[in-house]
């Protein structure tokens, strides 16, 4: 029984010992280095680039501008493709843009012998440039003045969508009376990845084709993308993915890469690498989106959710990405967590500004959403008077719902336990009390939120991954994914179920961690929360397929019906007995070397997955705040999970570590700030606030396990959900700790003081620095 | 129609640009450095050595003694495994040998950070060692007071085989009288393979497993040997073939790569490079082995072959190697290529000495065994009086001969077409007239040699070959083998093949060249002239089937059965009308990302082959000698090839070409010279008489072309084949031209002058220096 077993990670000993190969590991030893040109202006044009300067620093061999480039769009989000064209991801840039939209966007680049050279040519380009004032809200944006950004956006909305659920009419219902009504403004804020390995890629060209070596979570819609913005056949790119130090979605853009391609057709083949800066990484590269939420409801004095009204705005930074998608994804949890007796209406937009572009990041957009969602629950509760988690237990996502749009359901269910599980371990109904009226400088609050997950993303896009399994003379198998190890563990589960679906121990199967997409079979990749899912599915039915494939040849051998036997513990038994009638290694000595009948037996399979099931889960916070210095210290924090059934409870627990550190920092400090020209002002880890080991409380994980149906091994979403309801949490608590309602994050020092001070609580600024 | 087409090579480009990726190309950064330290003794036993000094050498990082390693014996040729214990390949030597049984024995390895330490450290090292008296021949290593090379082996045969066919009794026939007798001796020489890149490899580890990068011509053998000698299971092990820049049997044998995954695990992983130098390369690897024939014949006056008598002795050398495979191949050809109406008598033995290893090379064997049976056919038209082509066309092989031990037929037959082409292209009538009766120092000559070659090693060994092809998105191919290219054009054959067999057109079929035996389909590898053939069935079965994917999926798509359909020029077509249905760029796209049916279409099969047929052929050669200076001038020469269809005929040619050039090297100057220590003398380009493109003639090549039935494209063996015929042309055209049986190679000029002045030809001795 291999599912559910905590299996040490199967990369442990390359990591641990620095033997796995990242993708800088794997520089051939002539590899050039390009740095790209940056413009110095968010919106603007490029009037000129004066190179001459620049080409006399010793060991520069090439200076491409966007004034070279091809005449292509392309598009860099890692989705799929699609086979209509108005499913399409929008092609809004080219490998250089002439056109600059945010600063530091990508004009030109140098191509040298070393670091040193390209860095010091990259310095002396001369850019002339048209300015235009930079937009960098959804509101300046949107104004009918507004420049346009793309010009086939007219008021800068990339995309806009909405719809309504229930009879009736929000407003109506409003004036009715008799309703309490609760309205509020909830805004999140621009946050990085901070993945440790920054995007890296190398690039060279080998018999006509290009290889493209890189850090990315999704290697085979690098090479559609690549394809696209070079304009070459697709069967000419090869995409290799090595070890990844951690992307979180950063590397679910396909950010680099095609432009890497490029350069090394400029240089005759020659490999060319680029490795970006870690001040490139965090002021150049996806950020999460921050989204306004306007937010109004309705209840009943029993606490009955009766209607809600939802208005997002998503600020899209300079080019599409992942655009739309993330912003409808912040509306869907709006809708999916809390269903109204009454009515819902929703409409959301996504803007082209100036500031650094948003893209996919862990959550996809939930994070935003459930902070919106679960801030503004909390307000609904504390204006009916009713204690938050009851009023949550009310109207909530009940066991069966079933999306009216998407038709995604909950074929498992765990929220209610979730909460219960929650609730007993932070002695929620006794701290609640205790806490109710506080005074003094020092306060402390409970506070919890909870989310739902959408595991994969049918029906929105195409859920596919293939798997092969091959196996070897000793009876061991080779396990070759599409799918990708980005740190998350994804090898470890893989390889669990593989053994869990073929008899053959965990052991004696080799993954390959590298994706090469001349070989690999096909997946989309490590994004959502899929892999385990929609890959897993593909593991499953491969691994059937190979384990009849043996014992179709251990029948053949042994003169028994395959139906008799079975694989356990790497060997061919009786179904019935157990007792061992072939090994699988005396098996492939056979079937390799066989006189009579040699056939290497592998399997490969493509998994179409057409499921889609609903993690859910819950964040208790316990919280004490310094009012007077605006310092929120962590007391206790629980993360619980329904996730289905746990493939490695090991690994699972250090997924939701994870996730809650990542959620902490969003809430308490996480902020790239933009400044009015539309620049990062603290691209730098030592400026961008993350928590560090220092900062980070004890963390809690528990699980509520119930097997999914749909799940290929009972399992479903755990990737992304832990960095979810953190944040909104850590709000309500503080909420509960001081009567504020905070409604924009992070709550930094800073911000709380300032608040505090405003409300009263401090009440002379002196104070405030005592 | 790719088949017969003359198709670019497909690593053309990556070769001429030099980017092409040999083993040496990807060392990583990092890597060390091995140097092997060797005997400076040829028979004999390390008693100790002393590392002290070495060990102080700055850089060095660790040295490893033959002290040092796994007590375990392990074989090295490139056999595919057999589950038969007695047909397995003979385990005789340890990673680093303590008993010396050859000059440059492999006794220890100093690991450094870089060249120069290594060796320096390794010249440091002291090694005192109990010496033996060498065994350099045959002779003596038989003679009944000889020390054993090899303790388990008396007598020092390594092997012997033997068989008779027909009735009667040589010696009896012999005796009847009225049949003239015939009997000589022809030995051939110790010649090395000079591959222009040298035996090189590094290792490194990887999360608990072992990779091998390696110059090698069979990959999945080199991964099976390492696990022998290093005791580890095999899917543990993982070796990767890159461009691989020649061979000719010398890379397959497993030279150094398991000494190289060894001294991996000695330094914790960390990547180890073993690069032998040119001289290395010429003293301390494999050999053609020398062998000694003693032949004798019958014939009528009509010039029946009647009877004869083949005795064999092969010169092994310290280790067994490929051992008497070769010596019984030499065998099968005397016993093949001409049928005797009487009895055919044949011993063969081969026997270990201390001189340098011999090993597997092109043709394996039959270079030797034509030199004596072309050599003796000569001697028996000479002393029956009979032109020797007449007397060829008389005795030799039959359409339809098939072999009575082996089984192996001509299912195709063109020698008889072959010796008439040749006849006429040099035409041989007019000029074996026309220099019959020569005198004066300068002498013309016509000769020729005949030979067959069987195309794979069935029934002798497994043949057995994978193949895997993938649909890409855009229509291309990935075509993935388990065979390897190593310079002689493998890759482009097989996608012609691939071609052929699926519809898709050449340039969208993308090879792969690399081999890595975690994915690659599994295939013995190159050797024989198997690939064309045996890989060659791979490619049809897995062609067809993937064609058949491909239309199942057209067919459900196209609501059109699948065999009203059929695929040419990339498209889906009506198969009577040829119209175009669907082109496989628009199916592709759909079957990857069709929200309906979603299906990654790849193919993967294996082809036990159970075939074997001969190819044969000729070659012709007209030479002008200068005597007083022992000179031989070729003035015209052509091989005319029976190798069934052929699949690029320029590449064939190109093929044919490379074989003469080593023929003529063979005839002509190459020796590896071995003195009485047993210490090669030449090893080293300058002193190694190989001939350059100066001394080069140009080369005819021409080809009789009769489909072979068994062949999977009509095509049967030709990659060995042409180095074959052309040492005992050369040698019959030569005693053509001055009446002398020149019996042992090769014919280089001190040979000729000392033979010539014996035989009076040079009267005086200041003669010879005019």
């Amino acid at each position: 029984m291999e599912i559910g077993k905590n299996r040490r990670r199967v990369d442990a000993w390359a990591k641990v010992t620095g033997t796995a190969k990242y993708t800088a590991d794997l520089y051939p030893a002539n590899c050039l280095t390009a740095k790209v040109i940056r413009s110095t202006i968010a919106n603007g044009r490029v009037v000129s680039m004066d190179v001459r300067e620049a080409l006399k620093v010793p060991g520069v061999v090439k200076i491409v501008t966007c004034f070279d480039v091809p005449d292509i769009q392309f598009p860099t989000p890692g989705h799929p493709w699609s086979v209509e064209k108005s499913h399409q991801d929008i092609a809004d840039r080219k490998l250089l843009n002439e056109r600059v939209r945010v600063y530091g966007d990508d004009i030109g680049a140098v191509i040298a012998e070393d670091e040193l050279a390209a860095e010091k040519a990259a310095r002396l380009v001369r850019v002339t440039y048209e300015t235009y004032e930079p937009l960098l809200s959804v509101e300046a944006a949107m104004a009918p003045e507004a420049s346009r950004i793309h010009e086939e956006k007219p008021g800068n909305i990339v995309a806009s969508s909405g719809f309504k659920i229930g009879e009736g009419d929000f407003d109506r219902l409003k004036e009715d009376g008799g309703l309490i009504y609760v309205s509020g403004t909830y805004t999140t804020q621009s946050v990085q990845h901070c993945h440790l390995e920054v995007p890296v890629s190398f690039a060279y060209m080998e018999a006509g084709r290009i290889v493209v070596v890189t850090s990315t979570q999704i290697p085979h819609i690098v090479r559609r993308v690549i394809s696209q913005a070079l304009g070459m056949d697709m069967g000419k790119i090869r995409v290799i993915k090595p070890y990844v130090g951690g992307g979180f979605g950063n590397k679910q853009d396909v950010l680099y890469e095609p432009l890497n391609a490029f350069l090394a057709t400029l240089v005759g083949g020659r490999p060319v690498k680029i490795e970006l800066s870690r001040e490139e990484t965090l002021g150049c590269t996806r950020v999460r989106h921050a989204i306004t939420f306007k937010l109004e409801g309705l209840a009943d004095k029993e606490g009955n959710l009766i209607a809600r009204r939802f208005t997002g705005y998503s600020n899209q930074g300079g080019y599409a990405s992942h655009a739309h998608a993330i912003m409808a994804n912040a509306a869907n949890i709006f809708k999916q967590l809390y269903q109204d007796k009454g009515v819902l209406e929703s409409k959301s937009y996504t803007v082209y500004t100036n500031i650094p572009t948003g893209g996919a990041m862990r959550g996809y957009g939930i994070p935003q959403g459930d902070f919106g969602t679960e801030a503004f629950i909390e307000d609904m509760a504390w204006a009916v008077g009713m204690d938050p988690l009851e009023f949550r237990l009310k109207n909530c996502m009940k066991a069966g719902y079933k999306d009216p749009h998407l038709g995604i359901a909950c074929y498992s269910y765990g929220l209610k336990d979730c909460m219960e599980k929650g609730r007993a371990y932070i002695h929620w109904d006794e701290k609640r009390e205790a806490y109710a009226h506080q005074t003094g400088p020092v306060r402390r609050g409970v506070g919890m939120a909870i989310f739902c997950y959408k595991t994969g993303v049918h029906p929105i896009s195409l859920e596919t991954a293939s798997c092969r399994m091959i196996l070897n003379q000793d009876g061991s198998m080779q396990l070759q994914m599409g799918a990708a190890e980005i740190g998350q563990g994804a090898d470890t589960v893989f390889t669990q179920m593989a053994a869990e679906s073929t008899g053959i121990s965990a052991e004696k199967i080799h993954i390959q961690t590298f994706q090469d997409t001349d070989v690999s079979p096909f997946d989309t990749g490590a994004y959502a929360s899929r892999q385990t899912y929609v890959s897993g599915k593909a593991i499953r039915k491969t691994g059937l397929l190979f384990k009849s494939k043996i014992l179709a040849y251990a029948s053949e051998k042994l003169h028994i019906p395959g139906d008799g036997m079975d694989i356990r513990d790497d060997a061919v038994v009786d179904k019935e007995s157990g007792d061992i009638l072939l090994t699988l290694g005396a098996l492939a000595e056979e079937a390799f070397y066989s006189l009579d009948h040699s056939v290497h037996i592998t399997a490969e399979a493509t998994s179409h997955c057409k499921d889609n099931t609903f993690a859910t889960g819950a964040c208790f916070v316990e919280l004490e705040v310094d009012i007077p210095v605006g310092k929120i210290k962590i007391r206790d924090i629980i993360n619980v999970h329904d996730s289905g059934r746990l493939i490695n409870p090991k690994l699972a627990e250090a997924q939701v570590h994870g996730g809650m550190s990542m959620g902490l920092g969003y809430a308490l400090g996480e902020k790239l700030i933009i400044d009015d020209q539309g620049r990062p002002r603290n691209a730098d880890l030592l400026d961008y606030k993350m928590p560090t080991a220092m900062d980070t409380p004890d963390l809690h994980a528990a699980f509520v396990e119930i097997a999914d149906e749909t799940g290929p091994y009972g399992n479903k979403a755990l990737g992304e959900p832990p960095a979810i309801p953190v944040a909104p949490a850590v709000r309500n608590a503080l909420l509960h700790a001081t009567g504020i309602h905070f409604n924009a994050l992070p709550l930094d020092p800073q911000t709380l003081v300032e608040r505090f001070m405003k409300e009263g609580l401090i009440e002379t600024e002196g104070t405030a620095y005592v």
